[in-house]
């Protein structure tokens, strides 16, 4: 039992942390639980982290795991993240300037604790466990609310100098557009290839009444089953995507694009649309990358915190 | 004199060799001599590396330098690089599959011997000599007859998967042109922003007869001394350059971007433009990013050469 050391990673989102305990023995390595616990946002979201580290220890004492054999863990929070671990403004949380490391660190008495953004352990993870192992160049791209994107290069996160590397869904795709981005800019990817940018394209293009609710997944079912008008919608937002990552091959040139979130439980009838439209906006030397579907769902962040931390052990 | 180490550097275009010899002692460093000489594309290039090589020697014997304190040589060629240093095809050569590490070592009997891409080599120079000082992470635009790049990510090359990576001319920025890129494709940024790129948009906007000699140069000085016609084309050259280095900085979010390329010559000019545009389409996170004039002209190559080598060594 000497051997044996855990790490544990936290993917902290705005209503709920997802935990994840790893075991790695001298001669193999397995997630040893995953759990999940509510976010208390209340008083600035001050029981945060406390909370995170009480209920580790609650796990570990369940599992009769010695605390002190807890090497190491690795944090993930929506918002960016300076290079010592310190995050300056975190609205889902209700966070203003928070010292991440040091705090966790001070609570939970383990010595080693790594923080990271939630869109870029997510991208960690599923290259290590989920759509994009055996690669350790890759962009793994969120398809949610809104558009989320992850970096990984050489196997490692790249955050960025101000830790906005992987802003995919900000990149300009239409210059023209003249509704505004939640960013306040416009014309950003995200007001296209999000649920939402789904929904409001398919809203101009297919006759739906005002009183229909719709969503992402009921425009891309309709169009799988062939409404016309329902597969331009989900033709058009993955044009744009595809156009965006076309561009985004340009710069880093990555192994393989890894697509997650929501609306890619759209499966292989969006991966088509999306290597369509990239071949046709990439230049030759750049055509026909590998597009995967994410495969850990929820999971990929805090699998993700447990490969940043153990990397850095 | 014993401990006195050099490397050299060969930025190889379809003219001419750039190179460089570069003195490292205990103490102190400096170029010890830069000279340049043609290119021999006859043979199918076939005499380049040997030409290389004898000039490397007749300068070190000139100069009295033994031939084996030459620690290394890096190697600039105009084509994507393998990792282990193969070439597969060097078009403004002559040259198809070149294994360039192999052969130079063969030719010259010197052991450490580096191969890097032009683009990326000369981003390297400007960070270690050039424009992009003191900054580690750092993007390369060569505004010339075409618009290349390079990417720099924690002081090293980012070459990509194969060897792609900074291919920002050919980022699409207008899915509605109808003209082909020189890579077939349409609506790059290149058929805006290089050299030629701007003559082309002057001559639809500016009153200017067929008869009439147009290049960057003169379309830029007119602008810079208020003809508003001229003005506009560059602005519009530079709105495209804008646009596609805001959605860049989204992907690896640098420190600080590098014009350099016949066209930056401009200087201020050119840089006001283009910061205008970068912040008018980017998120709050990434605006206000640095811009900087390259400052090496035609012997970043050798220098990032030098460099690269020297990082290997």
């Amino acid at each position: 039992m000497e051997d044996i050391l855990y790490y544990a990673g936290a993917d902290v989102g705005g209503t709920s942390v997802k935990l994840g305990l790893y075991e790695k023995g001298p001669d193999s390595e397995k997630l040893a639980e995953k759990w999940e616990i509510p976010t208390d946002i209340s008083d600035d979201g001050s029981h945060i982290l406390n909370d995170i580290a009480v209920s580790l220890k609650k796990v570990c004492a369940d599992k009769n795991i010695n605390c002190q054999s807890i090497a190491g863990v690795g944090i993930g929070v929506p918002g960016p993240v300076d290079f010592d671990g310190v995050v300056h403004e975190c609205v889902n949380l209700g966070w203003k300037s928070v010292d991440v490391c040091r705090e966790f660190r001070n609570i939970s008495g383990i010595p080693l604790i790594t923080v990271g953004n939630d869109a870029n352990v997510s991208a960690l993870g599923e290259m290590w466990k989920g759509g994009g192992q055996g690669f350790s160049n890759l962009i793994m791209i969120t398809l949610g609310t809104g558009v989320g994107g992850g970096v990984i290069i050489d196997g490692k996160i790249h955050a960025g100098s101000v830790g906005a590397a992987g802003e995919i869904g900000h990149m300009t795709v239409n210059p023209d557009e003249t509704e505004f981005c939640n960013c306040k800019s416009r014309g950003c990817l995200e007001q296209y290839a999000s649920a939402t940018g789904i929904v409001r394209i398919a809203k101009n293009i297919m006759n739906v009444p005002d009183s229909e609710e719709l969503d992402a997944k009921i425009v891309i079912d309709r169009a799988k089953a062939g409404d016309k008008a329902a597969d331009k919608a989900v033709d058009k937002a993955m044009e744009y995507l595809g156009m965006a990552l076309s561009n985004v091959a340009c710069v880093t040139d990555p192994e393989v694009f890894v697509i997650g979130g929501g609306v890619s439980a759209a499966g292989e009838f969006l991966i088509k649309k999306i290597e369509k439209y990239y071949n046709m906006y990439s230049m030759n030397t750049l055509k026909n990358k590998k597009f995967r579907i994410a495969m850990l769902g929820n999971d990929a962040g805090f699998y993700g915190c447990i490969k940043m931390v153990m990397d850095n052990a």
